[in-house]
């Protein structure tokens, strides 16, 4: 048996999410199927993160085992051929050790959120960005998002679905910048709760727009309630952009 | 009677091209239909450069005559409304003096090129991109494409459909650069030749893959015969990224 990590591109556009789902296509099983067509076997992906319906991923890190001698570039290049014409790409494949875990072993993620700060309709990057038509004060948002990082009670920021054991997470970054017409949020931690992103992005943007004050953002926290969110963003906008694991230190 | 410049982003993917064509959908065709729902009447659109099916804008720029007091806000909210569902938006919109015209004020056009230097498929930048599995040495490209600027008969990278009157054209800039597993291809003109932006792509890409010597893109060019042409390059990695006018100088 020989563990292969597969690093994978997709857009989430025609997904509902990225693991399995009863009710409609999912990357995992898009993938599972490619890979059952190359193998002739059943094969089970790990990932180090779950996306909902709609999310992208940049770079999202899974694993698959396989009791097969087969060379890395030709089964990236197998999976590839047999994905499509899904919008999923494996872009990168390595064999690696046994006890090494797309999920367990992760201890860190990276999300970016990208918002079209414009009136007119998005054409080249429909389904890509979340359109806010109003003024964003991105300085604002980077300030109110100051108050996020850190260990927290995340609860406010937790969809009613999410399964984590404890609302209790560190945020190691939040940081807000614009880029012309584009305003990018980029988060990063160990783990994030269900949700959490697109919560802390919906806040933000209300602070943004002005209608919120700034530290409105740390009262919703402290409240400890998910009544106290004043927006959860549309899933279109988030990437998953990266996967840390101690080896990359 | 009030001449207004509108700029112009879209999604090329759909549509024949941008202008009006018997056989299929055009850019021309959507924004005259959406500027007729507005204004009641028939709206000529004339617009700084052609681009063929599959090729997008950023921002082109065009004008149409309205002989209707509307505020230039308002007629731009009021297209991209009825501009719905098809990926075309107006992206700034102005009075102008009723002697600028979109095309013959036109001093300089510039496109880029996009090329996915990767094997794996494209996913969220399908028909975004001309995706090239071979690796691409975009230093020999830019040193090929040297050969280029100036003023030549460019004869070699023109469509047989041109209907300039002359193939003979001053390039100002063709620059390629990497970014990651992107090459971008700039070229800057005062106008250009039907196809001449893909074919010498084209032709660079066959240098960059080593199929091409360098010096054979200077060959192609003095040949003045299409038959030189090594490779025209698919339209959907172009872009038309800016006119400009007299007054941005």
């Amino acid at each position: 048996m020989t563990r292969f990590a597969l690093t994978l591109e997709f857009d989430g556009t025609p997904f509902f999410g990225l693991q399995r789902q009863k009710d409609g296509p999912s990357v995992q099983q898009a993938v599972e199927e490619a890979a059952q067509r190359v193998l002739g076997k059943d094969v089970r992906l790990h990932s180090a993160g779950r996306t909902d319906t709609g999310v992208h991923a940049l770079a999202m890190r899974s694993h698959i085992d396989i009791d097969k001698a087969i060379e890395p570039f030709r089964l990236m290049e197998a999976l590839n051929a047999h994905l499509r014409p899904d919008p999923i790409a494996v872009t990168h494949c390595e064999a690696v050790p046994d006890d090494w875990h797309a999920r367990f072993s992760c201890i860190g993620r990276a999300y970016v959120y990208r918002i079209a700060n414009r009136r007119a309709p998005l054409t080249l990057d429909k389904d890509r960005l979340w359109q806010v038509p109003q003024d964003l004060d991105h300085g604002a948002m980077h300030r109110a998002a100051e108050a996020l990082i850190g260990l927290h009670d995340f609860t406010t920021f937790r969809s009613v679905h999410c399964q984590s054991d404890s609302p209790v997470k560190t945020l190691d970054k939040l940081e807000v910048e614009r880029d012309g017409d584009e305003v990018r949020i980029h988060a990063e931690a160990r783990s994030f709760l269900h949700h959490q992103v697109r919560s802390m992005v919906g806040c933000l943007a209300l602070v943004g727009m002005g209608r919120w004050r700034e530290e409105q953002v740390a009262e919703a926290l402290a409240a400890r309630d998910r009544q106290a969110l004043g927006l959860n963003a549309p899933p279109h906008g988030l990437y998953f952009v990266r996967a840390v694991y101690p080896e990359d230190a």
